[in-house]
């Protein structure tokens, strides 16, 4: 996978991401934040080289590259074990059938910052961690715990058996304002067009809504992640905080 | 401009949007929602033409026209009057210099889904309403009350002059929820790489900040609009509601 950018790298050094070569921009004036990176990259011993702005703009494909480039392993998902156990009480992210990677990318970070233990994505019809979900992550996704299931509706059994509250975050619910998500709780998103799947709604404990105005019956999924993870963040201060 | 869909037909028609012409797809089998956006163009009298499938897409430059491709009048901006009078306690929107026309579109549907007043965006440096403002608000830009001033730091205020609590929504500032936003409230969300400009920030009353963890300091700034937005709404359904 061939990725850019200044605070991509850094993510991929901080998280330790096997990183196969990287190529930096030659510059006049590099400044210390590029000349830190620089350091970081020869002092771990990973195979780097210096290239013309031209070079690194055709191994890019874009002129955003910020003169770094650099290519990683495949990326490395995780098991729903290692999502449940990273923290207590779990706070998880499903997304059922997402396409779009802008998409991916912004619910990973906006996961990230809400201090979710991860996020649970199906095998098939699922837009998986590409180099534009790399991009839009701003390389959040090497701190983010990511599994991909077989079935999502036995997976939303599995984690219900181990004390899981599952909300389906969709149309005709009870308002995110008045349940509970202080418990251990996880959140099934739909996709961009259709929503949740008939049987994966099913599944779920409870259905939960954005009370939304003017007719308005969704929000941009990655918007609609951002809301509901922060109101179980918001639910959890308070009671921390009580 | 050019827009197709037919969500957005619905959209442009229900807010009475000037329509020039309305190109609709000959099909065999239409269904019913198409054949009621034929009738609703008929009935006002609009242009309105059948062509084939390979018309529209060249017409609209996409295979997701939905078979409805429309050219509407340029868009329509309100004055910062109209927005301040629309509803009461007023819930604003400001954003400075934002550049993606993505995240445009994200915002104003979760500005019109949240019940907001409307967005103020400067005349420079900031994306205006663009057909792929239209398409990904999902034509509820055509709802949206939203104006274009000469300079931001004047209005926010104005804005104060006339009661409205002016908050930037930035880095190290109280968490939102420990603040009171059920009073007269604009946020003010800065743009996707360099944040709100400092002479901006200086003119809000307060800084608010989305508290987060694992060392994030930023969300995408639909997603920020979205968590900031329907805080202020949860505050305002408990305030109604007590």
């Amino acid at each position: 996978m061939r990725v850019y950018g200044r605070k991509i790298l850094e993510e991929a050094l901080r998280n330790n991401v096997p990183i196969k070569k990287v190529f930096f921009q030659k510059m006049q004036n590099p400044g210390s934040y590029f000349l830190s990176l620089v350091e970081e990259v020869e002092k771990r011993g990973i195979k780097y080289s210096f290239e013309s702005e031209e070079k690194l703009k055709n191994l890019s494909g874009t002129k955003k590259h910020q003169g770094v480039v650099f290519d990683i392993e495949e990326y490395r998902y995780s098991s729903v074990e290692e999502i449940l156990e990273a923290k207590t009480p779990p706070l998880i992210v499903l997304l059922d059938q997402i396409q779009d990677p802008h998409n991916l990318g912004a619910i990973v970070r906006t996961s990230v910052g809400a201090g979710a233990n991860g996020i649970i994505i199906p095998k098939d019809k699922s837009v998986k961690v590409t180099e534009t979900v790399v991009k839009v992550s701003v390389g959040t996704v090497f701190r983010a715990r990511i599994a991909v299931v077989t079935n999502l509706a036995r997976t939303i059994e599995e984690l219900k058996e181990k004390g899981v509250w599952t909300y389906a975050s969709d149309i005709d619910g009870t308002p995110i304002y008045e349940e509970d998500f202080t418990f251990p709780t996880a959140f099934v998103f739909g996709n961009e067009g259709e929503g949740i799947r008939r049987l994966v709604r099913e599944k779920c404990d409870r259905v939960v809504t954005i009370p939304m105005e003017n007719d308005i019956d969704s929000l941009n999924v990655s918007v609609s992640v951002g809301v509901v993870l922060f109101e179980a963040v918001r639910q959890r201060r308070m009671k921390g905080a009580g």
